[in-house]
């Protein structure tokens, strides 16, 4: 499908340049694939994101977690709160294909272990979801380690947003939703540094959603399309960045990014499980460095605000690039979902 | 000084109706006093929100606090996150001044239970605070008993906002901050109910600012008053209700009310100390309850969403309020802030 | 298997009286189900703790999770401490295992609430973990859908206790761990109630075990059997009762569990992952219970202090029992743990 | 006074060698000073522990805090939650005294940064409390400027233990209680690193404790001690070493320290405010570094089990000899407490 971003139509979102593909993938050895179902009642998917180290749980990355509110199912979370640290890709899903696609996880890990000579027993796979029942037949849990294979195979730079992977059933202002994807660049110490977000977005009500531009849906608009509708759903937000920001900055950094949906309307509604998940590509930590004292870089407090703000805006021109690209769903039992680009133009 | 509130402009935050003063003080029982010291240098005070029981640590209120960003001062937290009680009135007023406040509530205090015929012998105050000393001598921490008296004294429905108590020295996004309120009404099982928002606002950037209506300061006046300044300072949100919200329902509430903040331009900066309290005036635990067993009510959770939006809603206007309805001050070494009511007509 | 329980051989935990069965089983309609996997590589399983509402998700309980510490896989606790409810069974398996049982868990539901003419479309399945890795071969992750329903059918009161359903394969202080459980009763306004407490035991070195009566493992036993390994395992604590706690108060009062495991000799090693559970069959919430404030019943907070003791004298207890209890196993790879039973008589 | 410490007296606490002084003050820089207030009614004082850096608010130290029991009053942490940093000295007193001694620790650090030249407008003292209302008069609030002052010129290495300063007015298991300290030594890649405890002790029932050695009180003591009051008090517990922690590793070494007092008897009863305290004085964050990104050290996750082995066994023995070396005390109103010291020998 052929779509137009944000920043093609002319919308700016906040001040920070994007990176060049607008995307998480502008943070190096950070690609992302998906598994795209489209058949039917099926309209679901699963979104894998790669962090740069080929084998995580070998070469563990400095993460962080915020849970902004927990009405969701996300696994993984207990451990990258005890431990600051992320050891394996995180995947994306459907609501109540978690426990499925964790298990597709740990089979990879322990596959991907094997190969590098290392008998894995333990392993904490990171699985995030979206409710995407009113689009897909969600009961039927249809992820398993097939579509997981196919999407961490799919990973790549230039990956597709919108209505593909784990966003393929996903409804945002009760439009179409779907995987959104941008960057800032900001400079430490005279280098380039990439903050980059991916959101799969199924949350907010349309009676609230308004621009960057200020503009809202019409009233008869917002009448004919449920806007209407309580905010349920849920909206992952995922943030990498090569900055070394340790796993206490990173948690600040993430916990910016639901500005960026509170700017498009949000209030964190109830029913939408809003899951803020980080992680570094410096400082990683190898399994087998026998030392007792590490050396690792840290960024200086005092110069966070700059990653706040990127967080925030990456977010919110994630959001949005989530509802413009995607295109519209006809799905379980003849749901269908309108998408923005059809009325924004 | 006469202000005009935003609703008396013609600016309408939300869709929830307002209760009758449109201030916290809405929710029946509770008052809030002002004590200001504006003499030169001295641009700073007091401001005490008294929760309705005379004496709250014989009657405990249901309460609940949230840190969106904890580089601030807020002291007697610990307490309420640990019982999910409240036992005394709540005081704003200057960063370096809390200690002070503190131990004028623990005399306060003291003095009220004697009063009553109890030796007190712990007290959890809680003081809140912003740092005002762009406009004011921070360093000299004027506030202690005479003047937490006078504001206790003070107390009214009908209080003034703006430039007054503990947000006479503070500043909002490089205009002049201070004291905000608002509130919103809704409707449980056929009765009414009141969610009341107080706010010390001394947060935001300038360039950031942008009104509910959609308009953004010009850069030129951005230029001319300090807009690109760090988000240096603070912003501390109180909600009060008359609806019976267990302590886990009311943190859930108050973590909206920086929705409010952010609609009109926050990121939530580093220097940005974002704390929220909440408390209920339902479900008061008396101190003297012999009974093991006690009879509450409470919020059925899925009707918790419009608690969430009078939040957003509240806690936006307030701050709105807090600017609009603050006089200019000149203060500490002739440092001066304009308000947004000279450019905002 | 005979067992004799840690009473039955003279050494009493605390002063507060059990129950009649002294498991968590005590709490009337809480069951305990066992899926027993013994073969040869395979030495695990599955146990069920089955809250009274026969379907949980239409009648929700009060609920609340602890991380004592966090390296460990547990899942479903995200959405119990921001709701504080529980609304499925909880399962405890084997640390590779729990995706699986996680997604056998939403079939589980999904039926059980087909059969009461309810669509489910999301779920928050509860699935705590040990690694059993040492005595079983823990990547071939064996439960699923049908060993769930086995321990689901095999819910009992006088459920087994030892080396059986979860505990199959597990390890403590070096020595077998498995399934124990213990309860004690108090009284509340002149009524009985019930505090019970089930372990999954997989925790602590050798060489740091003491015995209630003071007893310490010999230090040639302590080197024949390795018990200066690290600390490397888990133990899930979970608890029940029918006295009125809220959600905040269950949480304080699972806090005290690992105080059990610590007067035993546990220090809460880095790479044992501690959680803790906790529900209360008072005050259910039913899923459709139309009105908008519900009647509840709350502890008086003053009275919580036989909670805290209460739950820390039937978790000691209940660790105790989950080692005197357990036969020695042999397992994977010629894996063999002993008993404490065979040492201490 | 002349007291015996417990390792004096052959009790050895756990297994790991203690530093020279079995203090706090083992960690090179760190000093203890008290101002003891011993007159009649007023048995209470104020101990602060002072972190190397001449000026902490310069140069300031990773930290962490934890709240293992928040009935408490202690000052300072929400800051510390955010940042990961300490500013100030740490000072101990009674519960009724906090807002005076932060309003004075803010007065000390004005005129510190002034002499340095800094003009000091924000400052996050912390300030820890426990109730000493049993032998002092507690509603006097003695302890400001000049007692803060006194405790600050009195600091040194070989600071005195038991009955003074912040414990001069304590009770623990209904004894008399005071100021503990011990210290661990342990060794990373070939150095040499000390974690040093000290604590302020006024926890625990007399019916409960339990010494190293197994033995108890007798019964009939117990009952001529008012043992079987409830645990009301608090323990505050400050942790500092020079290893390189990062405020996460920091903040789960510290968690252990509880573990000390739960061997002694404790089950972190309702009303005893247990708070932990802990910081690093490697890795100090120079305030006018003008760097972006600042080398660190950080240790080996995967070494992290000897720090908490060394937090346990420092606080249990800091709590032991908080007793021991703490002479009996008549206070208030004739109260008196005994000595451990007097039934141990």
């Amino acid at each position: 499908m052929e779509y137009i971003r944000a920043r093609q139509r002319g919308i700016v979102v906040g001040s920070l340049p994007p990176g060049q593909l607008n995307r998480i993938s502008d943070v190096p050895g950070v690609k992302v694939g998906h598994c795209t179902l489209a058949d039917g009642d099926l309209q679901t998917g699963l979104t894998v994101i790669l962090p740069p180290p080929r084998n995580p749980f070998l070469e563990k990355l400095p993460a962080a977690c915020y849970v902004q509110n927990g009405f969701g199912k996300t696994l993984g979370l207990v451990q990258i709160e005890e431990l600051g640290t992320l050891e394996t890709p995180i995947a994306l899903c459907g609501t109540l294909n978690v426990g499925r696609v964790h298990d597709a996880m740990v089979g990879y890990m322990i596959d991907l272990c094997a190969g590098d000579g290392v008998t894995l027993t333990s392993i904490n796979p990171v699985v995030g979801e979206c409710n995407d029942g009113f689009l897909s037949d969600i009961r039927r849990r249809p992820c398993g380690e097939e579509e997981l294979l196919k999407a961490i195979t799919d990973a790549r730079d230039d990956f597709a947003l919108g209505s593909v992977g784990a966003g393929r059933g996903t409804s945002c202002h009760s439009l179409k939703g779907g995987i959104g994807s941008a960057s800032r660049t900001l400079e430490l110490d005279g280098e380039r540094y990439t903050v980059g977000v991916l959101v799969q977005t199924n949350h907010g009500r349309l009676a609230d959603l308004r621009l960057p531009d200020g503009t809202r849906p019409e009233e008869t608009f917002v009448r004919e399309n449920g806007g209407d509708a309580p905010d349920k759903g849920s909206c992952i937000m995922v943030l990498a960045t090569d900055a070394p920001l340790s796993d206490r900055q990173l948690k600040r950094v993430i916990r910016r990014m639901p500005v960026g949906l509170i700017r498009l309307g949000s209030y964190i509604g109830h029913g939408s499980g809003e899951i803020c998940i980080g992680f570094s590509t410096a400082n990683r930590i190898s399994a087998s460095d026998p030392r007792d004292i590490l050396p690792v870089q840290q960024l200086n407090e005092k110069k966070i605000d700059r990653f706040f703000r990127a967080a925030a805006e990456a977010a919110e021109e994630a959001v949005l690039d989530s509802m413009l690209c995607a295109e519209p769903v006809t799905g379980w039992q003849g749901h269908y979902k309108r998408s923005l680009s059809e009325i924004y133009r």
